[in-house]
């Protein structure tokens, strides 16, 4: 399976601090514009169009972002996978490329994402989180958060939750996880898995979420805002730094594309 | 006990990649230089002499540096804390501060330090990780490594491990602990423990030690260099960004010294 005109899939981590977020923007540093460069690079100068499964914003990290793109090469799926692995910066590395049917689409494929929102729960901060952490030493009502969170899972209208820069055609979303633990005594963390992600939505949860936590709102607050749809009743934006695209899944026959081509 | 001259002790924790180093360097961002200058105006531009335990090199990072200076202020010690951590930037805070003895030396007190030396053993290079560890995904020969170890702990001549700036009396220290362990699928720990550390000691320990898990050198090469002192013999300087100093150990009488004194 050499075939030099193929549609590669490739996984990607991201400390996503020093970028513009994933979609190329004129004149900024993103993390689509930078894979891009270096596929461009190898496949000679021929420009390389990369299709990401999710386009997370300014600050947000990911340990498993999808994307894939058309490539013409004669490298195969291991060498065109050095080759990047070469090219690309230490704050954005490859965790795994492989050939994949042509009528995969990193986007429109996945069933689901899992993100994770990180909380620093230190008194003081650690240094060595802070880029990748919302350092929140505040009280957390653990039963008022469990209530609340309680509340999320189903498929429902988040338009309550979604950024107003949002102009999606439906707001109807299918939430399978809403969890926190706290896997340290210093730490907190958010879980989140769903079919879709409106524009900020993680992240209004987890604002919303967290002034439930500490007594601002009742965790009926949340019954509200899913009825009415009113974004003013949620919580702020919590700070993208916090936030991580963990994971996307797709159905199995896609993941083994290679041996289905074969 | 609110004595206005008194010696505070300070706990500190660092991102040391934007640093160069702990000690104060004219024109250069260091932690000592950036904690001076926050103290200096909580004491209303009053000069402040940080004394530190451990001089971490450039891009060295602290979970627990400890280190004292003498202040006088109307601040009590958890007012001056938070003056402390409001005045600081994210890449260094504070973790604990109290009042010690007069005669309280941060270093010359100590007993023994840790530090921790990471590595991220993932294929390409994690991004979430690329601060805090060495990218070593080669494979690691661990009985060989373990031999190596095992030749370690003890009251020994250290010399042909120190880095050849250092001037010190003697380069005889006692290693308390040597230890490799692998927390995870994707990384690497060492643990050195001692009553103090030669210049670079640590990093070129983990570079001899890499050599030895990589095969180029056999684990009887440490008897050599620790008999001969030849600093030729050992492996390169491993990069400063996979070290972290963990903890300072002091007598527990000084670790009290507040309940002492009064």
């Amino acid at each position: 399976v050499t075939g030099r005109h193929r549609r590669i899939r490739i996984e990607l981590a991201y400390d996503g601090t020093d970028f513009a977020g994933w979609q190329v923007q004129p004149d900024l540093r993103t993390v689509q514009g930078t894979v891009e460069t270096a596929l461009s690079r190898i496949l000679g100068g021929a420009t390389a169009r990369l299709r990401g499964a999710g386009r997370t914003d300014a600050g947000v990290h990911a340990r498993g972002q999808v994307a894939d793109a058309l490539v013409d090469t004669r490298l195969d799926d291991p060498e065109l996978l050095i080759a990047l692995a070469s090219l690309l910066p230490a704050d954005v590395r490859p965790v795994d490329l492989r050939m994949v049917p042509d009528d995969f689409h990193s986007r429109k494929l996945a069933l689901s994402k899992t993100y994770v929102y990180r909380l620093d729960r230190s008194r003081w901060g650690n240094p060595l989180d802070a880029r990748y952490t919302l350092h929140y030493p505040y009280e957390i009502d653990r039963d008022a958060m469990q209530e609340a969170l309680g509340k999320l899972p189903g498929r429902r209208d988040w338009a309550g939750f979604a950024g107003s820069a949002s102009a999606v055609e439906s707001t109807v979303r299918d939430l399978a996880v809403a969890s926190y633990e706290e896997p340290g005594p210093d730490s907190g963390r958010f879980t989140f898995r769903a079919d879709g992600f409106l524009n900020h939505m993680v992240r209004n949860l987890v604002g919303t979420l967290l002034d439930v936590a500490r007594g601002r709102f009742p965790p009926g607050r949340i019954d509200e805002i899913l009825r009415t749809g009113d974004r003013t009743l949620a919580g702020p934006t919590a700070p993208a730094r916090g936030l991580c695209l963990e994971e996307v899944f797709y159905p199995p026959l896609l993941e083994a594309g290679e041996e289905r081509r074969a």
